[in-house]
């Protein structure tokens, strides 16, 4: 279960409160990259590991409570830099350009429906979904997804670091950063923890469970080309040993498949889908 | 641009259709983990990736292309395994039990909506949903979003390839199976060959652009326990050389940060968020 | 404004209640081919519809109204046929296989969140979402709309009345069968009204306000052959008139087209999308 | 910030297996009654509240964190329901009646997706959508959304208690049960504490800061019939003193108002909204 | 069954149209705020209330038709506030900093999608989604969601009725302001009229119907502290009768909590969740 | 199965690169009246169309890949728009207006999420969501839809055209109008192409296979008005030979039909909707 205190992970502070960075700052709460999803991601992660593995539901819960104070600490971000905020769109809109262009830029439902607090949306407005959520049951592509969720969370915390001058906002998206590089590389030191010590991708292919004898071996390490015209070349992902090292890389063109002709079965009439034919009544 | 044939890049048979299975296969065409999510996402990748890096638009454009096929063999799939489908509920349940479960356990929509064909859903008939596409700006992030899709994408082969007894289903997803070894092995083999080609984890952090000097080294290699009562312990991202080679992991309990407590300032009066103080009128 | 009375529209009788026929009438509620789609469309359309048109804003709106009715009959429908469902999984399940398949294909949240009413769902249990809803403020583009939705309404009403045995439910979707046939033909009419009432496509191409002198000639009449290989072919849309009477249709093969090559300019520094080089620090 | 240790509030026990529940169970962790819309509504809610009301963040706070561990007794739940569940539709369904039933009643993506582990979807796998979070900015309406929220939620609970008959599951809805009764009654409590501690009612209308003098006397107190033919009628909103105890109720008919005929001006060219008249070239 | 005339409610009339606020009043049409949702939500009760309550289904039904009204006024205030907008981005952005401002603070898609006319979506362009509508079955929790909708829906007009200086838009919004202070009152009166019409709380707890005896007596009405560190405290909540009038609140610690340690089993081996031990082939 | 080359259908030249410009292109990639929503729906509806009918599956195959390019065009197109696009927000906004009002009418997430490049989202924001798909399994019904989606297609393109004075963008607007002009010509070919060929609408009503005889003659001709008070009136389709040949429309006002009076049952005690009576215990 879960516990907390009144104070926050790393100071908020705001110099010069503004509107439209409430607004972008909301990509890092609820968006696809935000601090929403990898919370609940690690939670219901965790929350699946069995006994046995116990090291890893541990490394999971630790962080995943550690993110339930990131939202805390842009939600308070969000609050700060909605103070003092415009509601009123002017009569006379040339008055001030300043206001105007803050109205127009402005998130509406932040004035709308929560009164100037944080939501859980992201910068385009949508409400944060579950399904940004990625808990497979299976740790290795599991740790994948959390290395792959910190890669795009520390993109976008330094575009928003780009994009203020405010002293106490940068300084807090510093804070964010370096976590995130934390994290990543928590994450994949500990999928390269899984199986033999000595050999870091000794996980793949993942799931590593399904039997060798059962993948088709002629498909299983050659690139396959698709373009219009046959050509030759090479590349890093054509030749040479795979990074599973268990197969020789090489070069496929899909002209060279034979899945055969489509074919597609009449429905049933209960369908109604039949038209119909020319000349028939 | 794009070019079509009239062939399946691979034969899709089914022996005795099952519309059961027909339900499971949706989540490979329309799930989170299925190829409309993959072909899409490479085909917004490639199409960001700038002129100086055609190396890696060009992996990402054949692969998009490959894809579309793959969504083409399932769809195929469906189909064949509605065929024959109960489409009457019926007055007296008791008289077939198979076709009781059967009607019991198919998706409705595949007889209501699509006439017995397949749908851009998932198995629980959510509609596929573009936030699953991560298309960031940055190849690093991107690689990895790949390995990830491909990871959570070849689990589910393994699962639906569990599911069934059909021949023709289970050849047909032992190809997908292979093309998802061999496509966690390029786009890790593609993430491994961004800088020093000899140092396999030189692109990290994720991005790589940001400053050193900007970042609060207390926080960027220490991991962050959250646990109600201060422990010490070790485990492999608590100590020794950090994954991206650049710091040392250390174990910093959260009772040791110092972020104050929080405060939140008075919205203004057109919120209209205020309530009525105890007496005042 | 608008009113109602506690009538129906037409008698809504179920003899033999069945859970998960209450299941699929959710299609015809909250699908995308149901009852709140087409209400909320034709009411969107009709209060767009500016005072010249009256006659058409007339048109939608009588109907629209028409439309709530339905909704209305297809609720009562829908608890009439939970009446008496199962609200207990069985600990032996063996012992009742009528109640084993039933609780089975019910949806759950019909008892869950509703206490075995109906909701604004569809089949598949998604919630109904106005995106379904097109009112483009063109009233030509807006009756195929309605066309479209009524034939996929009538598409699904007549999959319905196959789908059940109740003499009750049968004669009811032969009223909203009978009614969506009315209702294409009405908006078909109201279409081939528009423009010269001597001819039934003087509204084509849709907007047709778009000066037919900055239409690109080699364009808007040919039928585009994306085979791989170039092949000649005849069909209804290879040659002839074209239906607007505006055009002779003609065979293109996409080979040739002259776009030239993509290229893709370097987003900037602040982006943090670039990736090291090889050998670069 | 927040913390956590690796008890449970409460024992969760499954004595036998049963997927179905476990699918049902899904409504109480991801579904809009379910205990991930009450912890981040609360979260939300407690991060907007200003300090001079610390009494109601702290609140707020409180139960938002309790929350957090009913998810993880539900989760906990959830896969303890899936142990041993059937991961194979089987060729001959007779064979086994109640793996039949099972596997149709299964939700499919609690395999596919999860590996048998809880998701943040609810029972007709939806995934959790932060629409279904209220948090306003004013306190009187967001008490009352967490009363509304405890209400369906302890409806929900006292639902799945009847669906089953394992004891373990009833221990754990009981205690659920309980809780949500507390929490209606404090959450009531709260918004009756606002205002003067003398009358319960003196937070209404909400929000409470908007002039009396600029309401419509006319109108805001008068309920509103709508029937196509006008009827006198008595209820006990319709005479009477207002539970605000700022009007008197009375009747009106729609056919009293008096707002006039709608009209709709044209739209400018540039829609491309006009279609041509009758006659028009 | 319903019917319409051509007459509105209440004038609606735009002295000065401003697409900036067209956008804004959005959110009263299709957010979770908004007229849709409410309308729906009460259309959805009564539809479900059995004959035996006919007096609350009647209630719902006559102010679920006014609601339709309603959305009738603001998608007329839409239109008439999209009057004259700004269809084209300008060259030379500096030549009119109105239109600049102007065009920069427009919703995209009403000019887009809908040629300049409302829309079922909401401020910030979520399309409307029918996982806003309760109808529970219930109706004390039915009529508490409409409490709370008209609460936070009053609250909203208010908040766009400061953001207006155009004097139609004010009164417009005072109708529809007045209307709401009219349905809370109407819907708590209706909550309190359950039960003994002497106890305004013999409703609750909601559901009334679950036995007592079945009820936690250890947690059903004490406070629940989740701070990191014990300690006492007192508010309104933690001691003195409870508001159903059937308990005592009191205080207690989430660490006299004794649920005992989470465990989770192991999947089966089908869902490929295992991962490779250390040293393991 | 699908191939590629390098080269795009048609030129995209960006003179004058505009980030608000680039924002409302999305509607083209992402919207419901957009690119992705085509290409799906044609490739579905293709994949399902039987043997049979294998002229119609090519023309929809054929046009499906046509679309693919598209996108392509249009994701071209937005990467161009987004050249040295604004990504710092000024702490003086009133140092340059040009920026001001750029980066206030900018998506937040072609910065944020993508780094500068297109997204599968439409033009408020909102995720390509797959429900916009039409395949229903009967030709005739899709070949509308198809109809449909052209003509809101069009209609958009003309709309952007109109917002843009950019030579490029003009031109490859101009190609794309041109294309929308033929799908509606070919599409409405081939539905009036089905069923006899002397008559263009022997295909109605759809489904033309439920059998007459079970249609009720009363209510599938004729127009129900839905007036509050009943009227004659006349209207293209209220009198005349119906457009299917079928029948001879009618007028039938709402209050003379008879489906009697709504009755609602009691639900049984385990849902628990029950409430108390006044001066039940």
């Amino acid at each position: 279960m879960f516990y907390h205190d009144n104070d926050l992970q790393y100071p908020v502070e705001v110099e010069e409160p503004d509107p439209r960075f409430a607004k972008m700052l909301q990509e890092a709460i609820g968006g696809v990259e935000g601090e929403m999803r990898v919370c609940l991601q690690y939670l219901f992660q965790s929350w699946g590991v069995p006994d046995e593995h116990e090291e890893y539901r541990k490394l999971l819960l630790e962080t995943a409570t550690e993110e339930i104070g990131h939202i805390e600490m842009l939600a308070t971000a969000v609050t700060k830099n909605l103070e003092g905020a415009p509601t009123q769109l002017k009569d006379e809109m040339t008055d001030d350009p300043v206001i105007n262009a803050t109205m127009s830029g402005m998130m509406p439902r932040q004035y709308l429906s929560s009164g100037l607090k944080a939501m859980p949306v992201d910068a385009n407005g949508n409400p944060f979904n579950a399904s940004y959520v990625v808990a497979s049951g299976n740790l290795a592509a599991d740790l994948y997804a959390n290395v792959m969720a910190e890669s795009t969370g520390r993109l976008l915390a330094t575009r928003l670091y780009e994009m203020t001058d405010d002293p106490g906002m940068k300084d807090m998206l510093a804070y964010l950063i370096a976590r995130d590089t934390m994290h990543q590389n928590q994450f994949l030191k500990a999928v390269q923890s899984l199986g033999d010590p000595e050999d870091p991708h000794d996980h793949l292919p993942i799931p590593d469970s399904f039997p060798d004898a059962k993948e088709l071996e002629e498909y299983n390490y050659s690139f396959l080309s698709t373009m219009r015209e046959k050509a030759d070349y090479e590349a890093p992902w054509t030749e040479g040993m795979s990074v599973d090292g268990e197969g020789e890389f090489s070069l496929l063109h899909e002209l060279d498949l034979e899945g055969g002709e489509r074919s597609v079965p009449k429905a049933n009439p209960e369908t109604h889908n039949e038209v119909k034919e020319k000349g028939e009544d």
